[in-house]
């Protein structure tokens, strides 16, 4: 492909939102929903840096797709539509990144509106995604002391993915699929929204988007080590000792959400049945860490930076 | 700067929409008018393609904003906000950048509300922009047969400012402006749209923007080469031969609008004073390009490719 005509025509295959106008406009329209907040967020990946590669070009589309229907999810919305930014490359990871992102967009049920494609010396992908407030946005700035911090997802998977990917160690496929192709969590997000005045996703780490979240609301987050949820498979590979619970903290790409609630596990689980607690906010700021009774200095690099 | 917090926090200097939620969010929020359409539009521009190196990075900025937001222009859309994609270079490019944005969005009235920055080996910059449709939406692909087809703005001065830029011509600044510092045409564009079913900004050339909204309507369009208007600059720099018509029709980066409307010039005056007549839709498809009486040949690019 690599002509800017042709990749349009093979995206042309996969709208089908009115509002898209056949991809042959300057811009989508959409018409928004009455009375309901839309929600907008932008994430770019670029190769080498979120993804490699050797990645298979659609997943390179569904992860493009997920870490942004994922900053959705945190804001309990439902995903409207998307504005692709692409960078022309050879025609066939072209042709197979238009083939992932069709199925990606129908897995999620969310229809592509419009874009930019141009030439471009390196492959750096942006998405704009567009979602519908289901009930007031949840904001990062507003966890309150004496808030627990829960998470619903487990923390890690996707960074022992990234080196299953790198061939540094060998684990199971789930992991690797953890990284590749991360599950934005729509559904929690959205039955949580309407019970939390803060949510966030989990991208650069756990540490540092806990850390951001305290920050943002002027309060101290103390996270409890051993609460830290991690996978059977996280387990088997990496075993959970001190220094594996906290590799899996500042991975990243965890795609777990992460929100602030008073209220008692019996509610939570209601609203969120796999979510557990893993730290409590109060006055200060930043950041502690606690093993048991004990606590514990920070690790050198709280998360990915220059992430998602 | 060079460092992702460090530029979060010189663009917190610009903010100042509360949905921009002071960019600590995973997400910005809009709160839609009420029965009216949402437009939306996303360009990329990519150093040593859309910009040069040694271009001034405020000039970038504001370049990045206003080819955009000519492209809410051309659908009549009032700017409601931005969203940016950047990619993290020098400390000092970084900071001139956002000043010059920060300028740029003032002077165009519209609020930034969020985006995402990375790391990346090279500068690729995108820019969501969301528009308020004032009337119904025009659309490239609603020209009818009989209309004529208009420009609003010059043609070809930004070709000439390129060039100026690369120092291969020397000219007045006012060209070199027309290429660093684009005007969309956001009042014509918003007065046009409510009496007209087509239209579109010229930004990859008037030819190849005219054969798109032609072929998009499924016509044929006839533009009269002597009918385009140059700027008296233009002509004093290239003069008004054939050939210095032809090369101001391929130029691109124009950000002229172009509307298909069968009203009278004196009615067409009414709205957009600027507007001439340069061609005409009729059965058909593909290009014709008439010199007074005579067809002439097409030439061998009719724009840009790959552009915005």
């Amino acid at each position: 492909m690599s002509d800017e005509a042709a990749f349009i025509a093979a995206l042309r295959a996969i709208i089908r939102d009115p509002g898209a106008r056949g991809l042959m406009d300057d811009a989508a329209v959409i018409a928004p929903p009455l009375g309901r907040e839309l929600v907008v967020t932008h994430d770019m990946i670029a190769e080498n840096i979120h993804f490699l590669p050797d990645d298979p070009p659609g997943d390179v589309a569904w992860k493009l797709l997920a870490v942004n229907l994922s900053d959705l999810a945190a804001k309990g919305a439902r995903p409207r539509g998307v504005i692709l930014g692409y960078t022309l490359s050879s025609p066939a990871w072209d042709q197979a990144f238009v083939t992932g992102l069709g199925r990606a967009l129908e897995h999620f049920d969310v229809p592509l509106l419009g874009g930019d494609t141009i030439a471009a010396p390196a492959r750096i992908l942006g998405l704009t995604a567009f979602g519908e407030a289901e009930a007031p946005v949840p904001d990062r700035r507003h966890a309150k002391a004496g808030d627990s911090l829960w998470v619903a997802g487990t923390i890690g998977d996707a960074g022992l993915g990234l080196r299953i990917a790198r061939g540094e160690i060998s684990g199971p496929r789930r992991l690797l699929k953890a990284y590749r192709l991360p599950m934005p969590r729509l559904a929690t997000g959205q039955a949580v929204a309407r019970h939390v005045a803060a949510m966030a996703d989990v991208s650069d780490g756990l540490l540092i988007d806990a850390a951001r979240m305290a920050e943002a609301s002027g309060l101290r987050i103390t996270i409890d080590l051993p609460a830290v949820p991690l996978s059977p498979e996280a387990i088997t590979v990496a075993g959970e000792s001190r220094e594996a619970r906290i590799a899996a903290c500042v991975a990243g790409d965890d795609y777990a959400l992460i929100f602030a609630s008073a209220a008692s596990p019996e509610e939570v689980g209601r609203w969120a049945p796999d979510a557990v607690r893993v730290g409590a906010f109060d006055t200060g700021q930043g950041l502690l860490l606690r093993d048991k009774a004990e606590f514990i200095p920070l690790p050198p690099r709280l998360g990915w930076l220059h992430n998602n």
